[in-house]
């Protein structure tokens, strides 16, 4: 992986090469990397730990980028940037926990490694304000009191959460294209690119050793609903000025072509519009998607229907919205949810969360028949302006079947262009690739499959296989012009959020256990014993577990404990040894006897 | 849902209606029923609860059609046909457990209102041998002795169950496509169709009041690998005899078009080969596609390579195929697993079960580097001919994620044409309605949205609303030449497989319990009593609980039992009420202070 050739020159920089000796080139070298001193502490420093020079050939601080999370998954995305003194983090992600993990509420990234090196960390800079790059960030603010920085958007969309998790104290920064900020010795030039939320943006990063190039998630759109398209401008100059590392998102590099733009969606709806007169119509779809918010409520105006929302993050996130004129709502364009009961279903079109099947949305409530503000019947056309994520397949399904149950018309369909993804497809990351030029490529936001399809990819478009890396979670790659160096990993990983309770997955028995009690059951069985001796009956008692019907257990269970207890002898062992024991005989009679293998878990009560 | 117009007879006797007066009318509508009478019992009978004739207006018995799987659902298909005393089943299929049912091993029908008619059943007929089709056999034939009728194909993966559950004394009839069978007053005609297991069925059913269709798992392949295309000849005759009820499987409705025969697959797997010379190929797909696996064999010899099975299940059914004459495999062109490690990369096709991502199988345990045989490297292009189930993308994605890990090349995308469909789309349910010609129809195994689209899908075919029904599980519907009859619903439901225990999930405390011990975990509290007193210390045991590290709750919690015991008075209550209130205490101190909810155990040792 490590690069050969030792061209440390910018490419932007041409040298004329005939005429010089090795020394020149050697000065050269040093007269290159001159400017870039300006920006960070300049003496040669000595590793902590062995006290060899640091990267005593240039002079400047190694460059390493940190993979915290969001490569070899999709979600909580985290990727820290080091030089020298100084640490910044792109986003701090969430993800939802799955039937892996149940019972958890959040799973965010383990940031040991942040809060150890905490006096470095200058701050964290956010592309946009989905989840899975916001949704850790009071975690992350909880362990460390650092700026935040990102648009108007995705700070009034961080300001929501820490209020949840009251925290007031937070420095922010609003981030607008064009304008840098430096944090330490990075220099950050946010870049406008197009996603399915308002306020993306992508970051060109210069560090002393060359710009890093951050995708952050995007598609090309020419033609945006609200808002300006992808700068493609900015992004061709910044390649021509010279890229060190492009890394760039990856969730959909399995799907040819290139993604629709979202204006076709708002020529779905308003077909849908007047193919439903007269009757009711219901809009599921992200709240955090405002363009298409924007949208429903401009085709709402136009086909004199009242816009009612429902759902708490749909009120939030409007709000949130309109106050930095991100939306523009027309002066009566909206009207409250309880006042549709006296409307006409032709003048109504409802707004809602849910279009993931969440099982307390307002539309699976309204599925379930549960929601108290509307009943949903045969005069209902429901639009689902979404696709299933991953995994959430099933929730919205049994969403869609119900309401057909409830008689409304249901529209989903894919074919039916009434959702498209906010992430690039194959040809949109050629034209990026191909404008940004960079020396080295590391593809993030995706599972392995989908960072080897975009490996893959830009080695079709003539990238080295030794220029590029596929990082996984924890995994520090030196960046320099020079080559990528794979060093020394950092902790990192999963933290599973649980009510006030937080725990590591690596070392988490929490999640064993759950498993096996959820997959086997559960056998307790608690003994009494008294100056040595076991007193009493035991007692057991089973949850969980199904027993043959056809066969009375009780009897031989008990025997089974029993002669565990018989023949040991606590004056010479343990109470934890006859426990011990207990398992031992109660598992190898379950196994035989039932093919099963709950949880054992002997209690003993000193009286 | 009832007809209105009262019309019995059947539309391939023309009748000439302008002379006839309603006396005629009424006389001609017994001469009509007439011949059907010599079929089953002829006195009128009356209902045993209400004691009124049965269906006095014809004289015989009526028709029912009781769903008992397979409908609301994809899976566990079961469909009875009731008439006077004879019953007959179509397929008992099998669904395997959800995240909503951890740790069951299988799901099968209630059959509990087929055993308690157990007199009248007089056989299983069987579409074909897919777990959704024949799962539930070795179930159904534990409480009802009754034939099993199937083609070869199905008859021997039938076999292969119940020998592991070792049923031996079943009787099994061999159906061949237009060979009828008589069993009770139903006469069976197997109709041959295509779909991706060989030896598939549709069933037309001559019934005393008219014939029942019911497609099966069916497409249209029109250049089938083996074997014949659908008999769309014969379906169109029994469609020009009458046909009074039409029941489709639904599974592929939401899809456009034709599905691709399966020679598509073949031509693809060609190139495959071809573009990987000096490569090992590996090619995970079900088992059960035997004409996968014939293509695949051929193809093996065209491009000189031999054959390796690698799984238990590719064997079972290569060899039950083979017996058959179902499969054709040339003389050496099988090799055993064993000897690959002796041959060149390029002489080599492994065909491996797993494509389901299914933990224990032969795929995942090489993505697993886990396969004792094979060891899965850079030389290695594994072709996953098959698509994710909806519920396995986790599963199949994760073993992409390992081959790709382990250096392999992994083709699985859906454009790559390398796996087709088993199930009719859009157009192929078009021409099937067309050529049948129902007078009634109703959707059959698709979740309640692919029933409603099949609905739908007829009605655009000119069927009116009132002469289809959308079933659900338990319904039964009485079906004459008068109209469709929803009467009074049937136990049914699902049965959960666990070991050697059996759990009916309407009535599950064990998937309750299940589901808040995953989700939320377990405190046992133990306490001793002795003549009516509380002695000792309680004993605290927390599994699954995820705890606050900044808080010690030992001492709280022991206090709060502490007090649940002091302000109980065992003399005047009973142990279960001082249970109760321990875990009312232990409740509300948990949810105030981790805004958690395990499952509380209390448990009682009398000494």
């Amino acid at each position: 992986m490590e690069e050969k050739k030792n061209r440390p020159k910018k490419p932007h920089r041409p040298i004329v090469k005939p005429s010089r000796t090795g020394a020149d080139k050697r000065n050269e070298k040093r007269v290159l990397i001159k400017p870039r001193k300006e920006n960070g502490a300049e003496k040669i420093r000595r590793n902590e730990r062995n006290n060899k020079p640091i990267n005593k050939k240039h002079g400047i601080k190694p460059l390493k980028v940190i993979f915290l999370g969001g490569v070899g998954e999709i979600g909580k995305n985290m990727t820290a940037i080091e030089c020298g003194d100084d640490i910044i983090v792109i986003d701090a992600g969430a993800i939802f926990p799955t039937d892996e993990t149940p019972g958890f509420d959040l799973i965010v990234p383990d940031v040991t490694y942040l809060v150890e090196n905490a006096k470095k960390v200058r701050g964290l800079i956010l592309t946009h304000g989905h989840e899975d790059h916001i949704g850790g960030v009071p975690y992350l603010l909880k362990e460390l009191k650092i700026p935040v920085a990102g648009t108007k958007l995705t700070l009034a969309l961080v300001d929501n959460k820490l209020r949840e998790h009251r925290i007031n104290d937070s420095k922010q920064i609003t981030l607008t294209p064009g304008q840098t900020v430096q944090m330490g010795c990075f220099k950050i030039r946010p870049v406008n690119v197009n996603h399915s939320i308002a306020g993306s943006l992508a970051f060109a990063i210069e560090t002393p050793h060359g710009t890093i190039f951050h995708s952050g998630d995007f598609k090309i759109d020419l033609t945006p609903v609200a808002g300006e398209p992808i700068d493609l401008k900015t992004i061709s100059d910044i390649g021509s000025a010279g890229v060190l590392l492009y890394m760039g998102e990856s969730t959909n590099i399995e799907r040819a072509g290139f993604t629709m733009s979202e204006t076709v969606v708002g020529n779905t709806l308003d077909r849908l519009f007047e193919e439903n007169t007269g009757r009711r119509i219901i809009v599921a779809t992200f709240a955090s998607n405002v363009h298409r918010l924007q949208q429903i409520i401009d085709l709402a105006v136009k086909h004199k229907r009242k816009v009612a929302l429902s759902g708490r993050s749909m009120h939030n996130v409007l709000e949130a919205a309109e106050k930095i004129g991100e939306i523009k709502i027309p002066e009566g364009a909206l009207t409250d949810i309880s006042k549709i009961k006296n409307m006409r279903d032709s003048e109504i079109v409802v707004v809602s969360t849910g279009s993931q099947g969440e099982p307390m949305s307002a539309l699976t409530r309204m599925a379930n028949g549960e929601n108290s503000q509307i009943t949903v019947g045969k005069n209902d056309t429901v639009i689902i302006s979404a696709t299933p994520i991953p995994g959430n397949e099933k929730l919205v399904y049994r969403v869609i079947n119900n309401l057909y149950r409830l008689g409304a018309e249901v529209v989903y369909e894919s074919l039916e262009n009434i959702h498209v993804s906010g992430h690039a497809c194959r040809e949109e990351h050629k034209i990026m690739h191909r404008l940004l030029k960079p020396k080295y490529f590391i593809p993030v936001h995706g599972e392995f499959r989908h960072l080897k399809k975009h490996f893959q990819l830009a080695a079709s478009l003539g990238m080295p296989e030794n220029k590029m890396y596929i990082p996984e979670i924890g995994n520090c790659i030196e960046v320099s012009q020079n080559g990528l160096k794979r060093v020394e990993s950092v902790q990192a990983g999963s933290r599973l959020i649980d009510g006030e309770g937080i725990e590591d997955e690596n070392q988490s028995i929490v999640i064993e256990d759950r498993r096996q009690l959820s997959e086997e059951g559960l056998f307790i069985v608690s003994i009494a014993v008294s100056n040595g001796e076991v007193v009493g009956e035991p007692a057991v008692t089973a949850r969980g577990f199904v027993f043959d019907f056809h066969r009375d257990y009780n009897k031989e269970i008990r025997e089974v404990i029993l002669r565990a207890i018989e023949g040991y002898d606590l004056s010479h062992g343990t109470v934890d040894e006859l426990k011990k024991q207990i398992r031992r005989n109660l598992r190898n009679y379950l196994m035989k006897k039932t093919k099963q293998s709950p949880m054992i878990v002997p209690v003993v009560v000193e009286v």
